[in-house]
């Protein structure tokens, strides 16, 4: 049988952008065997400019080395719009990759709007344009009969939406309760391991696993922007950041935790949603969970969501890679379940 | 919007199979309201006979006392087919639950063909179909564009199918490992607190979690099963049950329970397969796991799931409830899954 062609353009070529580049050429011959699929990758663009070609974007040429700069494409052109490239290619999906704005979701909400305007499918890895807007995209694409999937956004390769989208469909969904965010996970791991906060977050830098700028993981707000889109799409409760409880662990003394500790506690940076008759709420804030919480052993930059139900228990998953990787591999198993499997 | 209608036929009407009836009518409001879907479940059967109506049958009646034979419903004819009741309907799902028979899938083999061969849907909580023949179930499906669906048969509420079939799609899944089996996990835990084997057994019995002939679980031809279905629908790995290595937990001496603990391990009734270049290999047996092992916490009659993968790293799923109401749970997202979401 013959595969299926896919056109996919890809905005934003930072470390995940990169990473689904390279990812999509090593996995082209799996893809064709095993879901019959060809994706080809027509265009990428960054704030600047962009190449667009007739054939699949080559991530390694000339020799084999990796671009790590969008420009340094043969046939870059300085001022490419999306606008353009979208009218010239046949409609398939939208890779979305720049960075997140939790104000505005701009630019990238533009983005999103225009490709769902234009008949492409959209897959993105930001949280911005889904805090903004998640449910005027959702209508948009809705009413275009195009997909909107978001998975690398919630969580790179932890697999919460798809549980919580799918897997308890028909289930009534009481909490949600997660550890969202690699970054403070690993610095409370390492402060439960007797190792002050800032030492803690240094650590993380050298490591590559904090940001130079760290403030939106340690004041909570990733894990914020991550419960609000969780909120939405998975239980149709649509909040704004400002109403969300919102407490980081830059200010977390290291007494509190060896408190916890001696009581065979562990302090976690959770984001909670509990859904109850009088009014729901929703909670970011370092808090002490016991041995028997299904969280309590998710230790560095690891990653876990518990769904509460009423006809399956608890649900928990946990896992999945937090690094670019992760992320890429979220973005192509998001295209891959556009179509309906064979 | 009016909502759809899909007829159902239900054949087994033992644990699973009550507690899925009253689940359809419990949540029927619901359904209408979130998935636009009405459940219309026209018929009951077992080997005996069954009860075939124009109308939703109604789980309660007479006084709210629940049925639990199915020949106490009105109606009811001894020696009522299902060849007769699937060519009275409109097609749409069989929902099947009777007893598993692991060497010849009968009499349910014979059900989910007939079934698909008229044109219906399946949706099956019954292993034994599935490890007699998986491949040729799921080729007269896809044939006729029907779904064939199974998460029951798999852990019930523990949703390691939608896992590994869609979760991680486009991923290379190099092993995967689980607790499979409640009655075992319950029995290992109870060991692990200084029960010995009979006792806890016996103890698992009085509270129902243990069935009256335990040998199936205990000595590992659960698990095998479910390791097997497993392998063929995520891995298009195909087993016969003589091919696993299986051992079960009824010879496990205390003492070696004892000298796990003592060195901070844990022994746990692990089903495994190991994908290699060289030839894949699954086994079932009680194995020794260390404290850092994502399954070390999953105690008394839970289950769990550990997927090793290429760009992913490992994801973990725990906990879904191994009771019926689980089980049925897991019947209803499968019917709800089998259309488009809307």
């Amino acid at each position: 049988m013959k595969p299926e062609t896919i056109n996919l353009v890809l905005v934003g070529f930072g470390h995940v952008g990169r990473t689904f580049h390279r990812l999509v050429e090593e996995k082209a011959d799996v893809l064709v065997q095993r879901h019959g699929l060809r994706l080809s990758l027509r265009a990428i663009l960054n704030s600047r400019g962009g190449v667009l070609s007739d054939q699949p974007i080559q991530a390694r040429i000339r020799g084999g080395e990796d671009k790590t700069n969008c420009s340094a494409f043969p046939g870059w052109r300085s001022g490419l719009t999306l606008d353009t490239v979208l009218r010239s290619i046949a409609p398939g999906a939208l890779v979305e990759c720049t960075p997140s704005d939790l104000r505005t979701g701009e630019p990238a909400l533009g983005y999103l709007r225009l490709a769902l305007d234009a008949g492409w499918h959209v897959v993105t890895a930001n949280k911005g344009p889904l805090v903004a807007d998640f449910r005027g995209l959702k209508a948009r694409a809705a009413e275009r009969g195009l997909e909107l999937k978001f998975s690398a956004a919630v969580g790179a390769a932890l697999p919460g939406l798809d549980v919580g989208l799918r897997s308890l469909a028909g289930t009534e969904i009481t909490a949600i309760e997660g550890i969202l965010n690699g970054t403070t996970n690993y610095i409370l791991t390492r402060m439960n391991e007797g190792a002050a906060y800032e030492d803690a977050l240094n650590e993380a830098r050298r490591k590559g696993i904090a940001e130079p700028d760290p403030t939106l993981d340690v004041e909570g707000w990733d894990t914020a922007a991550k419960i609000l889109i969780l909120a939405g799409a998975i239980l149709d409760y649509h909040l704004t950041l400002g109403e969300i409880d919102v407490r980081g662990i830059s200010g977390l003394s290291p007494e509190l935790i060896s408190k916890a500790r001696s009581q065979g506690k562990s302090v976690k940076l959770l984001g909670r949603i509990h859904r109850r008759v009088k009014g729901s709420t929703a909670e970011v804030g370092p808090m002490e969970i016991d041995a028997a919480h299904p969280l309590f052993h998710v230790r560095g930059t690891n990653k876990g969501i518990v769904f509460a139900t009423d006809t399956m228990g608890e649900v928990v998953v946990t896992g999945g890679k937090s690094d670019p990787r992760g992320a890429a591999a979220a973005l192509l198993k998001d295209i891959l379940m556009i179509r309906p499997r064979k």
